[in-house]
Formats: structure tokens, sequence, C-alpha cells
């Protein structure tokens, strides 16, 4: 497989640690999201997703060559073709609740913090692009840390890993980019620091990809 | 089953499709937007959900009641709950097609349309909220367009009601009220009269709710 995605993209970041997860190997492609204003609108990436998002997930699988974008998507679809180790846990309950918190953050908060949107409401708009982002970031997480509350033990639902801690690490890592304290969040935290340990999440991280800079 | 919505929120409108698919019985409880600066910013409503937004669904499973959020969280569990008829096709990649192309709305398009971001484009940044929307939808659809030019059939992916098809037909309905010619798209309109001619999608219309306006 290979994987276009760049070292700070939240949802470049989840895909990573599905694929560390399901200890599935992959090449990386590092598509610029700033460079030339942006690798992800030129060619020959645009042809390959016309979002001119990252992730795109280029893989074989029933005698084709499939490109995936979405991040929740390719999780899902990393789930249903290498269920082991899962990703999401056993019960119907709970599997809606770790797709409920990996949404708040999929469609609740990132939305507003990506590089698109934020050159979007400094240039168009002439706004605070970082205030923007943390007011976002601000109000999906203090959603979030009630419900984790409720549903966390070692990891965000329960004692097993799943999409929704894929999802809470990267986020966290741009709240504090963006100056939120996350001491308000003392259970996503605290799930931050278990998955910290874990060695998917490690060669996850951005800061260890080819493409990060310092 | 009982759904808190909103008879024009794109998401509570995905889930009633979904309902009315699954031949499920549910009681309706509306959560005006707009009134009183957001009933979903008010109690009792911001209890059940922290996130402030519809839909929210309380429902009976596994012996306790839970309310569930997010629009994707619930139609999965529609799915997994009730499988016939389906909201997913069998197919791996296919099942990854539906996926991409409703998270491309989810996640991609309605984030920005929604009605406490429109109003901080117009009261904090004193832009053009309209203007901003529309830029988002047009993008996003630009994208799906071709996208579903390769994967549908009669509906969005192959000849079977998906997931997708609960995010697309919503999401043109407001592409219009933002003034978006439609006639753009073949392909996500031609799906959209099919999809118009289901009951389900019927009963599941903005106008047709109770707490609609004219």
């Amino acid at each position: 497989m290979k994987l276009y995605g760049y070292w700070r993209s939240s949802c470049s970041w989840r895909v990573r640690i599905g694929l560390f997860w399901k200890n599935q190997p992959f090449t990386y492609q590092a598509v610029h999201l700033l460079k030339d204003g942006g690798q992800q609108k030129l060619e020959p990436f645009t042809s390959l997703n016309p979002m001119q998002s990252v992730p795109v997930l280029e893989l074989e699988d029933e005698g084709h060559t499939h490109l995936l974008s979405q991040s929740m998507a390719i999780l899902e679809y990393l789930e249903e073709r290498w269920p082991e180790p899962p990703l999401l846990p056993k019960g119907r309950i709970a599997r809606a609740r770790v797709r409920q918190a990996a949404e708040i953050i999929n469609s609740g908060i990132q939305p507003y913090q990506n590089t698109s949107v934020q050159k979007r409401v400094k240039h168009e708009l002439r706004g605070d692009e970082k205030a923007w982002a943390r007011h976002f970031i601000a109000h999906g997480l203090q959603a979030l840390e009630p419900l984790l509350k409720t549903t966390a033990g070692r990891y965000s639902v329960g004692d097993q890993v799943s999409l929704a801690d894929c999802l809470l690490v990267p986020q966290l890592y741009h709240a504090r980019r963006y100056e939120l304290d996350t001491a308000a969040f003392p259970t996503l935290t605290r799930v931050e620091t278990a998955c910290a340990a874990l060695p998917a999440f490690q060669a996850a991280h951005a800061d260890r990809q080819p493409d990060a800079e310092t």
C-alpha cells in the first residue's frame, strides 16, 4: 500500500495509526500542504483526489488498484479487511460509542482547523484563524471529555484501542498547537498517555515522519 | 425510539431516512435551532448532547436506555442492529466507496454550512455567511460528482440504496438553499431523483416534518 499524507495532517496521522496497529506495511508519499500554495491542489495529486485533501491510500483488493480517501472510510476499510487486532469493540453500543467519539472529532472539530479553512478565514474574511480554530477545538473537546469519562477504561472506550483513539491523539496535538490548555480534559489526556506507550502510536506520530519539520 | 431533530437540519434528515428505510418506528422531538438563540444550546437539550447539535437518538438496547449522537455513528448503528433492508453493500470496496462519499459530505461539506458556523462567520468575522457556505458546498460537490460518476448505478454506489444516498439528498437541498446551480452535477441529481421516488425518502423530507416552516 502507498499512503499519501502530510506529517502534521491529523487525518493522515489517524490512518498511519491504523496501518501500524494492523501491522500492514506501506510506503509513504509526502504531499506538502503549504509549499507551492498547497501541493494537494496541484497535479498530480488533485487527480488522485478531487477533494484536494490527504490522506489517500492506494491499495490492491478484489484484483484491482484502488485509491481511497476520507480517513474514517479508510479506517473502517482497514477494520473490515484486517479485523485483528481490532479497532472496534464487539458490543453494538460500544461500537456506536467509538464511532460517536470519532465523529465528534472528524466532523465536529477537524474540519474547522484544516489548512484550507484557516487560509480562508485569514485571507478572505481577514479573521484571526488561530482563534477560529481554537474556538472549535475547545467546543468539541469540552463535549468529548464528559462523554469519554463515562466510556473510557484505559482507552477511549473500555480497555481496548479503537478508532476513537486513532482520532483523539492527533487532535490533542493540534489542541496544543493552537495553544489550548489540555489540563481541562483529564480523561482525554489520560487516554493519550496510555496510547503514547504503544509502538503503533509512536511510529505514527507526526514528528517521526520523513517529511516532519522542526 | 425518540429522535431529537430539526426539520431542515441535514444531519437529522439523514437519520430520518435511515429510520424510515429500516421501517423502525420513532417519535420526533423538534429542537428549534434558531429560536431562543438556538434551543440546542439550552437545557434540557444541552445535557443530552454537550456538542449542542442534532440529531440525538434515544433508544433501548442491551437492557439500557442510550442517547446516541453523530449522524454517521447512528446510521452505522442502525445498519448493525437492523441489517435488512441494508444501507451498506456486501463488497468491501463498495462499502468503502459508500463511506467515502458519505464522509465527503459529512466532514467535507456539512460542517461549513451548519447554523452555529454560519452565525460565527456573520457575527464574529463580519463575513458573508451564505457565500462562505456556498464555497464549501460547491467544492465538495465538484469532487463528489466525478467520484459518483464511476460508482453510481441507480443510486450513489450501484443499484442499491446506501448511506451515501442518505447524505446526498439533504445536501443537494441545501446546495439549492444556498443558490448553487445543481445542473453542474448530473450524476448527483439523477441519483437524487431516483431516491425521491422511494417512500422512505419521501417521509424523511424536511418539508414533511411537523416542525417544518414555509
